[in-house]
């Protein structure tokens, strides 16, 4: 954080959090169990049933999206349970890893990183699962890789075994589309500190009605995470423990500002971003790490030109000009670098930054690239878009 | 403002105000007959000594910059007396208008609008005036033409005639040189707004004390601007009437940070963003409306290319980008736009700026530039900068 605290936040979450949400935070406390409580919650779990896509019910959780995964897993489904888990990065395989924790039988089905899950591939891998398998589980949108799955055809796949369909669309939600009803997903879980601009601490599980049924009888033991007690208690405007009501209080009026012009108009500010940001990539010559047909428009994960660190390419974004990248993360530590577009970030602030990344690269020795090539290029894109 | 409150305020002040300083603006009030206040009073008073370069007193005024002018002519001259303006735009008129409702015999020594004062000139206005000079008042920074005067000089030329010395540094202090002791400066006027990044409300009255002398046996009606009967307050830690106590107090955090890396790095910094705003201008193919060898690091005053209206290029910034630059003032009104480059601006702000601005006169028909040239004349400037 620099010295006027005006750090730029290009990681994928959590994002900047705008002046009117912050001054939410900075508000007195409210009782938990209270009449102005109760009306935010039920404000906020309307606009994430937009959010999500959905008629269903969504429950708001005080935890990270680890905890709302972990719900999903721990309500849903009982020890020996078998469940495919789609791993195309870093997040694919904590489903794995909590599936695994609930003494389920987990069958990954793995894709080379930087790539998007095949349907086929995943058919296959339901096919050839050593019993029966209860539930899928995947990512929506691989914040580590910066890949959009196709969710879409990965659910009907998994449907079309009986599978209950189980999905973390935790930076996906609000930045690209999910229609969680439309596509059949049965357990989804979003995250407040993505898209939705406000601090980390809060997770969102939307339940089907069939998500529901497979609740009723699954037998791994929960108690924090009891979706059908949160269920419950919210119909009541409470939640079961102590809710962060701060953080809904904030998410309320999140909700308010995102969706004024419709859930439509933020995706589109998105895939502008994530458009812009890959133009100004091709145009400096650089690599992105991923496949780009199914690139992130929440992240874009590109790796340094030959010979150049990835952790020093963003140290020195830091250092110079105050703008945060994110690193690779596990085997892409030192690898690649990423650049978030996530959430409320104005066209002049990537435009800024592509001005500085292009500085900071000619400045590392890499000048295969005429000097403002790659924020001309994203210029061009947010030019079309904001006409 | 935008939906986020994200805009971006290039306007030659009120400037952006960094969330440090936002902090403690939204902090309880505390009483200004307290020690707390007494404290920060004298702290700033510090500070403030260092941004005029004088040994001598400053007093913290509420009011606005033209209050701190006022408060100069009121308390320093007497009707009748006979005094030289130094007029190159719309602030250096206001000295004439001031010194007028005072009943002050005004000789204004008026120069193109676009051009810095001669010295010569002002030595001939100043031998030429009808009656025998008491003081000469001038802009150091123009704001309303982005011209820096040769305000050292200037003083010089003012002193040989025995002059009394009074000076509006308002928009020029902390973002361009002034040595009120070294260069002779009798009384000179700062402002809060201004590079010190914090709202507007606080004017400053630097004394030295050969203006104090002038002060003494002057006769204009003043009482809310009563400047000894301010210092003699000061001296007990308080001001004459209710302080601002809450811009006090944000003064001095701002000072503080502002001050902690030393009073050139401030100035190098406005040094830098002013030199890359004016090398975007040239690769744009845009003109200055300024005579560059005198152009202010405070603020850049642009001619629109033929057949294009400042207005709609800012109307369009505004709309699109959330960027919010100046327009032309009195005459100026409808033929120039203004970037301010002053307070915290970081380089990506001013650089995705710059692209913006392309996208938008590339809209508007005007294409005589390769796309990115202009972000890429600045982003040379800047990397230089933070190398």
């Amino acid at each position: 954080m620099n010295r006027f605290e005006t750090d730029l936040l290009l990681i994928p979450g959590p994002t900047p959090v705008p002046p009117p949400i912050a001054r939410v935070l900075s508000e007195p406390a409210i009782s938990h169990r209270g009449a102005e409580f109760a009306e935010a919650l039920g404000a906020c779990t309307a606009g994430l049933m937009t959010a999500f896509g959905t008629e269903g019910d969504v429950i708001i959780l005080a935890c990270s999206g680890t905890g709302g995964m972990e719900a999903a897993i721990a309500n849903a489904l009982s020890p020996g349970d078998s469940i495919v888990t789609v791993e195309i990065g870093v997040f694919g395989k904590r489903w794995s890893d909590i599936a695994g924790r609930f003494g389920c039988e987990v069958t990954p089905a793995r894709f080379e990183w930087g790539k998007a899950a095949g349907p086929a591939a995943l058919d296959e891998a339901l096919r050839s699962a050593p019993t029966p398998v209860k539930a899928v589980a995947l990512t929506h949108n691989e914040t580590s890789t910066g890949v959009l799955n196709p969710t879409r055809e990965l659910l009907a796949v998994a449907r079309s075994h009986g599978a209950l369909t189980i999905v973390d669309c935790i930076s996906g939600l609000l930045a690209t589309e999910f229609l969680m009803d439309k596509w059949g997903a049965d357990i989804a879980v979003g995250g407040s500190q993505k898209a939705f601009a406000i601090p980390p601490g809060l997770a969102f599980v939307a339940v089907s009605p069939r998500g529901w049924e497979a609740i009723e009888s699954a037998t791994s033991p929960t108690f924090y995470f009891d979706l059908p007690a949160m269920k419950k208690t919210a119909e009541k405007g409470q939640t079961s423990y102590t809710a962060s009501t701060t953080l809904v209080r904030a998410l309320r009026v999140a909700l308010d500002l995102l969706l004024a012009d419709g859930l439509q108009a933020i995706i589109d500010r998105h895939t502008a971003m994530g458009t812009a940001v890959r133009a100004a990539v091709a145009a400096m010559g650089l690599k992105l790490f991923s496949d780009e047909a199914h690139a992130s428009n929440a992240v874009t994960a590109i790796l340094p030109p030959d010979g150049l660190d990835p952790d020093k390419i963003r140290s020195d974004l830091s250092k110079r000009f105050s703008i945060v990248f994110s690193g690779g993360q596990a085997d892409l530590k030192g690898r690649i670098f990423r650049i978030a577009h996530l959430g409320p970030i104005e066209p002049y602030q990537m435009l800024g930054t592509l001005a500085c990344l292009e500085i900071v690269l000619r400045d590392q020795g890499y000048t295969a690239f005429p000097p403002g090539a790659g924020v001309a290029a994203a210029a061009d894109v947010l030019g079309r878009a904001t006409r």
